[in-house]
């Protein structure tokens, strides 16, 4: 396994987000601008990203692990994975990325290139969906893991497939992915009010998903390998 | 290969049962409200459960053996593979687990926490579906574990995939995900008094399975490896 | 790698050509009751079809070589992997398993089990779309068994998506298949007067691929391996 | 690994690339045909395009290196795994048999085998798109030859599958492919006076890719291996 220094990680957590940002945010302009069925939208939406899910994460997770997520940072340094002061520059890279994720699907849709979204999601019925994709998200991560490493890339993309549909919210799962559809008015946007709400809910679903399966995934007479 | 104790076990089971209910359902919700054409609803339900079983069976499989259904939990007990105390526990926490994960869709979706579904199901033909659904399932799974068993969730989530569409019944092919979905009055639901026919349905197909596989897969000059 | 005797790969070739068809026409059938978009009823046809071949051929082939296409089994025979004596009994099988399927595909759906297509498909567009269509499924199968034999089963799950769309003639490319599908008079169905000209062109597009990666395939200063 | 000689690689290049052009050109033609939804439409070009590069570049990988792509033949010559005379042949061979798949896809539907797009894609905000959609398959090419070979074929299908979406140009990112397409006034056409915008865009993005990736994939204490 070769190693890499922490900046090429940093790029790659950056580059990742911004692949992934544009392409759930372009995705969503091409859906919107293509058809008036909401359903077929959303379907637009989903199979891009995740398609590129499977991608992004095979190419980058042998440089910075590919996390492309606070809340993945978060669980990895809790776990021992990470040091805090690698998850605060992971953090800061994947945030700094998907604001640039947007910029780029703007660009490319000749929009203008910072934008706010006004599509209302907030309540708590949205909360608890976005603690459950978040919960599931992570638990995916983390068994896939244990289990299976070379299938997380599969395991991540098909997990955000479904969960685009199954939870209320689409399933954001993500304050960086958050925080950049915030800064645009189209199909995947989200409104700025509304990024403090997602990103409590997000990072409680994380934790009890690394709690869950923490002892979940303890053997009987055997300590927990990584 | 780790061992896990039967409250892991079971707890695995139930977990993975009703995120399988969940997605099932909550994906129903929400294709129904976003689209009026009425096979996009199926595609916005189908894809997402295809996706998820790949995942849950991937993650769960080697804690519990990932069945989520009574009807493989009786086939793996014949096969001799589950004792009848251990299949019996099983089914118990698949079907908590499945009317959990209807809770759950529901409340992500700010809908009711229980109800009744009003959606007719039965007549001889949606019984011979559901026949050929759990018997299709049933052997998939017995012959993926013979030859390819790293296979096996593509396989179960392929073969769902395609039998929400060829089945008339949309391929239940599961008594704790039926009761689960009769408990919704929402597109993936199923009246309460049809379940007897479509539980006895998916049971008869299974052993049907089992029996048909047990011959077929019984090869020449060889004893039969598990 | 265990052996079978002719009986179970005979059932599992004519049980996977009937589930292969239970498949292709009942979801023809589900798609056109779901939905008025054309468009949306062949994608409704395509995704269960690509994924059952995945499926059916990764737990048949282990007993037969999952052929289910008569086309298929005289490339074998021709190759020289099947006997003429063997071949002919295959595509027997496979054909009456074909037409069990159609009936199945009606008994779930309630229909008439038997009756005749009026669709045409005739003319030399389509026949030379059937040509096309059968080259690339062969070539499909011989490149794949040479260089990636686990592959084949997501080889031609995946060659069977695109080719539903890209040949004009929703690629049959099977003529136990097409018999089938000529007693049904539903949206995957062809008039049973249109079936030789198909036949015929599934037959010539087969031997051109076979000719045609014969040459291709053989390495330099090394002779071919199967 | 087998060795081919260069009438086979260049036949493999030309012979995918026919097949390529057949699948973007006949499903666009196929889609175009049945639905009136665009959203739709590009989903029944999106999945077969996906589909069938997964299967191209199982195919022929092992023969050509399953290029199908000038802008991916100059990234190989420019990392030193193609002499500029094999670049230059297999460019040729990649754009005589994206020709030929246009002619090939015309003939399977009954239109004249030649035609001239009159589709409009030009400006800078598609020449952009462009620029990124190349960069993102020849990076996503490199870091997957770099990180795990067996997984390119998926890697690319997949990519595309997505790049179809969130590129507001839906992703030509290939110069022969866009010569092919310009030959075409249906669904995936491109007029031919756009065509050196999208070839040039195309060319930078592939550079931008392998400079990027040739820092960022350079590991520490460790030199770069193919």
């Amino acid at each position: 396994m070769p190693k890499f220094d922490i900046t090429r990680r940093l790029t790659a957590e950056a580059l990742g987000t911004a692949l992934l940002v544009a392409t759930v945010v372009g995705s969503g302009i091409m859906a919107e601008a293509l058809s008036k069925d909401v359903g077929l939208q959303l379907l637009g939406n989903t199979l891009p990203t995740g398609a590129i899910l499977v991608v992004l994460i095979t190419i980058f997770g042998p440089v910075s692990g590919a996390h492309f997520n606070p809340a993945v940072s978060l669980a990895m340094a809790l776990k021992g994975d990470l040091s805090a002061s690698e998850a605060s520059r992971y953090i800061a890279a994947q945030i700094l990325g998907g604001i640039a994720g947007t910029v780029i699907a703007h660009a490319m849709f000749g929009l203008p290139l910072f934008d706010f979204s006004m599509k209302v999601r907030t309540g708590s019925a949205q909360w608890f969906a976005e603690v459950v994709a978040a919960f599931g998200l992570v638990a995916t991560i983390l068994a896939g893991i244990r289990f299976n490493r070379p299938a997380v890339p599969w395991l991540v993309g098909l997990y955000i497939t479904a969960a685009y549909w199954f939870t209320a919210s689409t399933s954001f799962a993500n304050p960086a992915v958050a925080i950049a559809r915030s800064l645009t008015n189209t199909f995947s946007g989200i409104r700025p009010i509304d990024l403090p709400g997602f990103i409590a809910a997000e990072l409680v679903g994380a934790v009890i998903a690394l709690m869950a399966m923490g002892w979940l995934l303890r053997a009987v007479g055997s300590e927990q390998t990584k």
